[in-house]
């Protein structure tokens, strides 16, 4: 079997800087830091960080006086602050590019906009975002979600860090014949566009492609989707344990791509149990 | 033969307002004011205001200390300095929802964005819309002409008044993966988009459309091209001269349109000559 890895994969910088502050912040009784929900969106990861003093919490009651510290999806600020109120002392390792997002959805805001934003209404990086708008956002899966607009004539439009640029093209096609004006910021990272480009590349010369990362990692999910629009056969596994030999041919040439919050010892560890089948 | 005529058709608010308010200037040796370029894009129509003294000039040269009224299309800014110059009287007829597309793109270039405009380059409201951008201003025709944009962050979009909706939409479809920020002033004016869908829906009900109206019209000749599209037949005329009894069989039904710049008149006997045949 002969394996080939995506030219781009695995940790991006917004997830390698969240996990090197993580790892600077000081023990104290063992724990580094407590963070409003999993730093990363990846379940292995997050285990080892787990060991290493770093623990998720759901919100913050029963943290006052504690360290937090926020993940790389962000958060609303009305979280930042209510952990203001409770006293904690806040570690911020939100994701520079997510920044970005929550910066241009606050301006377009208080400018005046329609805030619309083109991601997954549950994820914390949206909820984040819309907290930036003060609540006042339209979330959009894709361009079939864009309603009437009959009343609206100003749209501000912001992307999910991680979603894929043709949707969102798609949907500033939809909007703009309905309005006097569209102001769009591509707020879409470009680790996300260069692992999709190199996944969908890879996709096109080999026989499977395995797509490693957190099943709820959106970008990772989003990865997986168009390996299997690219190849005859792509896999999703959060670890090497789930790779079945039976999904390859003796002589296929086998694809690997990783998610952004996928460390390298998951991708490694893949590698091997691929070359030793 | 059985006529009919599209919902909306001919002259639009700011066609008939440049008429009006040419037609309320005091006549001095038989001349009203003097034209840059043709008050609106019907040759019939500035054959018929010649004889009641607007008469068209192609520049400012010969016409110091004169009345110089501005087309419904606009001009540049260069030319209303000149004619202040030459002391002459400004009858401003731009087009209201031409001067918002000037202002867009005046608002645009002040405010750092590269401008692009979708339109025809040599067309005089586009030459306008330009000249409000200081000059600085890339003229797209369509998606297929969007250059690359590597050094390019921030653009602003604003379309001449005329075109497709469609074409507009796609140019931003093809912009927004490619920057960080783009503003779009969707400047297409209702009279364009109302006459566009009403001539499509009739073309889809008849046998043959007629679409009436200057052969230099951008808005006239974009409405023959949606009608071919359309309908099995279409004919762009001028005049009710023009149309050949050939072009129909006994029992067709006939649909009539005219662009924004057609006369009633005209409109009138082009019906005439239908209902006669």
């Amino acid at each position: 079997m002969n394996v080939k890895i995506a030219g781009h994969a695995g940790f991006c910088y917004g997830v390698k800087r969240a996990v090197d502050i993580a790892m600077n912040i000081e023990k104290n009784n063992g724990i580094r830091a407590y963070t409003l929900g999993p730093l990363i969106h990846n379940p292995q990861m997050v285990e080892l960080l787990k060991k290493e003093g770093l623990m998720p919490v759901d919100d913050l009651e029963g943290c006052k006086g504690k360290k937090i510290m926020i993940r790389t999806h962000g958060t609303a600020p009305a979280n930042i602050v209510k952990a203001k109120e409770y006293k904690c002392s806040i570690i911020d390792a939100t994701c520079p590019y997510v920044k970005k997002a929550q910066k241009a959805a606050e301006k377009l805001y208080m400018e005046g906009y329609a805030v619309f934003i083109v991601g997954e209404s549950d994820h914390p990086e949206i909820k984040g975002i819309v907290g930036f708008a003060k609540g006042n956002a339209t979330v959009l899966k894709d361009e079939n979600e864009v309603p009437l607009l009959e009343d609206i004539h100003r749209i501000g439009l912001v992307a999910q860090t991680t979603i894929s640029e043709n949707i969102f093209a798609k949907v500033t096609r939809k909007i703009v014949p309905e309005v006097k004006e569209l102001r769009v910021f591509n707020t879409i990272c470009s680790a996300t566009k260069n692992r999709q480009i190199s996944a969908v590349n890879l996709s096109n010369k080999v026989d499977v492609m395995i797509v490693a990362g957190g099943r709820n990692s959106a970008n990772t999910t989003r990865l997986a989707e168009l390996c299997s629009q690219a190849c005859k056969k792509a896999y999703h596994v959060e670890t090497s344990e789930e790779i079945d030999p039976e999904w390859f041919l003796k002589d296929d040439t086998v694809g690997v791509t990783a998610g952004a919050s996928t460390p390298d010892w998951i991708v490694k560890e893949v590698v091997g149990k691929l070359i030793k089948i």
